[in-house]
């Protein structure tokens, strides 16, 4: 809940020890602390002007209308500003009662696999919350990283020409247009700014010790044409 | 992971003796019976060709491109069918460390509320593979309860008059163009099939209790005009 702001958490008839103990835990939410306890459904959600319950069941005689999570918080979305809406959860082992099903507008079900239909309740909450404060337009932000210039590019693509060229590369496996074609290598890679610098600086390093002409004393230098 | 049809659990470096438990407890599902250990991250996701790592931190200093749930998922389930792809979850306590998140491609974030990012790994979890399995299209389906008929809700309505009539409300109360007006709040109830005949033998005996003339002996009949 208070993953996805959400803030009204109200309990119908708790296991009063756990309870308790979990108010006081250390740590525990302003959420949790604030809790409000409930002796009946009824009275919990006796200021809500819609009630969706949550099941698993899928066959059950229905009594309601029950709707897939995807559409069915589209519906609540549409309320969430003008009224209070209650999100009636089960236990986790038998689920909502068919006394608390009845103070229920109608069902909502998460898309789960038929071969396993009943959630952990922790998990099933987060998922219809989540589903409730998903954003598909916000989605397509990426927090962006700042790509390398083309000037950024161009002084890679010529410290690797000069790399490739001290190396004797180019007189082993001479190739046609070789700048043009190191040129969309270099901007195939896609380079992030901060990458190209540290790109930058290897090949740099190992132009210079190209051209140093001395060999590596601690590696022997062994070209192989594979 | 069951619960959305996802199969194969990898796990690095578990803690032993949890993981043992969890692994023999009875009623594991053959997910966790079959779930392969493995001693580095880069052995676990070898042989796959997307490796996403998932994150509650926004502000680090971006290696990876960060991206939304609801968009990242998008981008996942275009290759879900040609190629293997890795969810990198890290730990409950510290999340992904960096030499983990060095085996990525990119990251993903839920989004969370600003005031309290971090998430139960197991709601983590099932967040993800939720919004990996969501079908808008498939969601408008509501499971229908079959409505009344016309013919029905005739019925309904004669009866209702009938029992307006017998009670004396129409005397007290005349309504202009009564029957086309009861009709329509019949309509309004939408009522579904099972309940209109639920509906109709209630105002069946009504109306059958006023014609007999007799007042209930266990309940006094005082009409009221509130």
């Amino acid at each position: 809940m208070s993953n996805f702001g959400f803030r009204r958490l109200r309990v119908v008839n708790p296991y009063a020890a756990a309870f308790r103990e979990a108010r006081s835990a250390v740590g525990a939410s302003e959420l949790l602390a604030n809790a409000e306890e409930f002796k009946t459904v009824a009275e919990a959600v006796a200021d809500c002007t819609l009630v969706v319950g949550t099941t698993a069941v899928r066959h059950r005689e229905l009594q309601h209308p029950l709707r897939r999570l995807e559409y069915g918080t589209r519906l609540i979305r549409k309320q969430m500003g003008s009224s209070r809406i209650a999100l009636l959860f089960g236990s986790e082992k038998f689920g909502l009662s068919n006394a608390a099903l009845s103070h229920c507008h109608w069902l909502m079900r998460i898309p789960t696999c038929e071969a396993n239909i009943s959630m952990n309740l922790g998990q099933a909450v987060a998922v219809c919350l989540y589903e409730l404060v998903r954003d598909a337009k916000a989605a397509r932000q990426t927090e962006k990283i700042e790509r390398a210039t083309a000037e950024e590019l161009e002084r890679v693509t010529t410290k690797l020409l000069e790399a490739m060229r001290g190396s004797g590369y180019l007189t082993r496996r001479p190739i046609a247009d070789v700048e043009e074609r190191m040129r969309r290598l270099v901007h195939r890679l896609n380079l992030p700014a901060r990458d190209a610098v540290v790109w930058l600086g290897i090949l740099r390093q190992i132009v210079w010790k190209l051209r140093s002409g001395k060999p590596n004393p601690r590696q022997e230098v062994t070209p192989s044409s594979s």
